[in-house]
């Protein structure tokens, strides 16, 4: 265990930063280029895919069982095998799913879209409810706060605990204001902490008893199959199905998607939810489209086959996810552990690891990073608005660099965060 | 040239009416199953775009012509050779044009969306302008007046000559009233009367000035190489340039798709409109998707080449379909030709003909067929809120049943256009 910076006096600080800012330089004079800003699957995960190319020919049968022919309109809710497979990705059964384009967060989007404009389940528009608002859970996954502030809906941060959202803030808050509609949840794996929403929190969801009657939680299980490890995964209980139980069946969106199994913006996406809520988002989309791209969802059931097939593929990500997590997190615990300026976790999925700065330090983090050639996701961009209160969280990436760059980046960022740590320790 | 049914005496329509009421009877007892509701292709031509399945391999290389990697997140607007050949394919340079998903459609749904919630460039948004308006020339799609239906914008029906829509009643309307914001156009074989707008017109749509400055052109190409002869096809003069001449450049969104030149569902569609239209909604398409499907976006572009590669591929389209619609066509001049009991237009291409009766029969002999087991648009459908003043207009789709199928469907259709004539004539 190193000394604690805290623990360092004057002289010893101004030592330490001597020598970081030595290691830094060095590293600097490499001039690295390297893009760790997003969750993209490296190409050694894209060849995992590539035989999904090869499943549907110029000679294959493109009829669906139950005899649609996958070339030509219709089928709004999707293929019958398309939904029965991605029913058991999302745990769900088949008649509560519908099969959407290549995109969740474009589901979302026009999830909260249509309730904006034709409200929800028969209720007043959102539109014209006055000023509405989001819980958003911190930090969090930017593209989510982009669509409600895309909408103009406030939204309002909900600390993040290693158990999930603080539910005694969610039902508080849910229970007594009507003007609260939604909440983001990423609840396994969670984007970026990598923490799986206990099945206390699950519970306390499943029986919110919100004062609008128009509130939904917006589930994105996005990680939901996204093991790091075979021996040691997460497991969350089903929330649709609690909701059920609870007698509130119609409490919950579940968005799921293909883009991190096969090729992000060539996936499959879907939506889990009651019959009502189902039979609301199916009046919608009939004026919304003609249907989705249903040769795409053949291909991904006949190069599957089954759940089985499905997780099998996921072990193959892992595998070559796996180190790269690992040489990020042994970095972070070799160079930073003992030093009390920062803290982080060892998520066991999912696509991020996330990272808490000293107070103050994280942009200054981020554009130390920068300049010395690594480009991190935004400081702020986990918090509704970009701003994180207290400038501390960053969002680290490792998926997609080489195994060789990333190990570098990983050096080039802890040497960051000693830097800008010391500085302000200095108070400079 | 049969005695017209105009100049009958009642006798004459009563043995008329016997005569055909048998055939029809004698067609009816045949059980047919027919649909003919909406404009599908056949297996024919779906056959044609099989090739399509085997361009992309597992082994091939996956990469656009601009580096970027066709499997992963990226490139919003589109990869640089698709939006090359939907650029030619739309007449507009390649700057001027976004790659979308798989429906046209949609993007015009979310344009119109985009519009109520977020505004026109810059403008107040639509749904925070009270009450605002679409034209909508009649007989038009029904798609296209679902969409303004689903945002509760009111629909103004505007004629539909044979040059295109009453220009002088657009002008004046479009300049004397603020809360008009749209008007809806196939200009080229025209769904679905199979005409296309005159140069004329096209010039006047250029010229118009708008009391609204958010008021915008949705121009649906959506039957542009859609030719059904090769030495007899039409041309329209090119909007967006014309809009640019007239000083105009932001007054129209195009709209085109790949729907029926591949597979309906599975295609690519794009938007061309001028830099600060498409800068609009690039702004928007940042909250609503992560991207499209680059790889569908290849896939086209290397099973066509070019747009020799398109052509060629639309004259089997042409192939298949002009027998179609001369069975169609030939059995209306045939039955009905000097009747004086509806009028038709043989169109040059497309997929639909269009039928005007007597007014007040549409609905009537839409039921009729429908007895005797062929399913047609619903009358009505080609109006906005689906009601036909005149209850006159019937949508014939000739492109989705087998040839011999057509022919008797065409026969029983002329039939009950008959014995409806017939009934009303009558005073029944």
């Amino acid at each position: 265990m190193k000394k604690s910076y805290q623990a360092m006096n004057r002289d010893e600080l101004l030592l330490e930063r001597q020598q970081v800012q030595a290691e830094y330089e060095r590293y600097k004079a490499k001039g690295l280029k390297l893009d760790m800003s997003r969750g993209k699957p490296s190409k050694a995960q894209l060849e995992l895919s590539n035989g999904m190319m090869d499943v549907l020919s110029s000679t294959a049968d493109m009829t669906s069982v139950s005899g649609v022919d996958c070339r030509n309109y219709g089928a709004m809710d999707g293929i019958i095998e398309a939904r029965h497979l991605l029913a058991e990705m999302s745990e769900v059964p088949e008649k509560d799913i519908l099969i959407y384009g290549n995109s969740s967060l474009n589901v979302m989007f026009d999830t909260v879209s249509r309730a904006m404009s034709m409200g929800v389940c028969g209720h007043t528009p959102w539109a014209k409810q006055g000023t509405i608002k989001f819980l958003c859970p911190v930090p969090g996954y930017d593209r989510h706060f982009g669509i409600t502030q895309f909408f103009g809906i406030e939204m309002i941060n909900v600390p993040l605990l290693p158990t999930g959202p603080d539910m005694d803030m969610v039902e508080e808050l849910v229970s007594s204001d009507p003007q609260i509609k939604g909440i983001w949840c990423v609840p396994k794996y969670s984007n970026p902490t990598g923490i799986s929403y206990s099945d206390e929190t699950v519970l306390r969801f499943a029986h919110l008893k919100p004062a609008a009657p128009d509130f939904r939680i917006f589930w994105d299980n996005a990680y939901s199959i996204h093991h790091l490890y075979d021996d040691d995964q997460d497991v969350i209980l089903e929330l649709l199905s609690e909701c059920e139980k609870a007698g509130n069946p119609d409490l919950v969106y579940k968005f799921i998607s293909t883009s991190k199994v096969t090729f992000p913006g060539s996936g499959i996406a879907a939506m889990a939810a009651s019959p009502a809520n189902l039979e609301d988002a199916r009046k919608a989309m009939f004026y919304q489209t003609i249907g989705h791209d249903k040769l795409n969802q053949l291909r991904h059931v006949r190069f599957f086959g089954d759940m089985d097939g499905v997780r099998a593929h996921m072990r193959k990500h892992a595998a070559i996810l796996r180190p790269k997590f690992e040489t990020v997190l042994d970095t972070l615990d070799r160079e930073l552990g003992g030093r009390e300026i920062g803290t982080w976790v060892r998520p066991k999925g999912g696509y991020f690891i996330s990272f808490d700065s000293m107070e103050g330090c994280a942009k200054r983090i981020v554009a130390l990073a920068k300049e010395a050639g690594v480009v991190m996701t935004g400081a702020g961009a986990t918090f509704p608005y970009g701003i994180d209160p207290k400038d501390s969280n960053i969002r680290i990436a490792p998926s997609f660099p080489e195994p060789d760059e990333l190990a570098q980046a990983a050096e080039i960022f802890v040497r960051c965060v000693k830097l800008a740590s010391l500085e302000k320790l200095l108070g400079e």
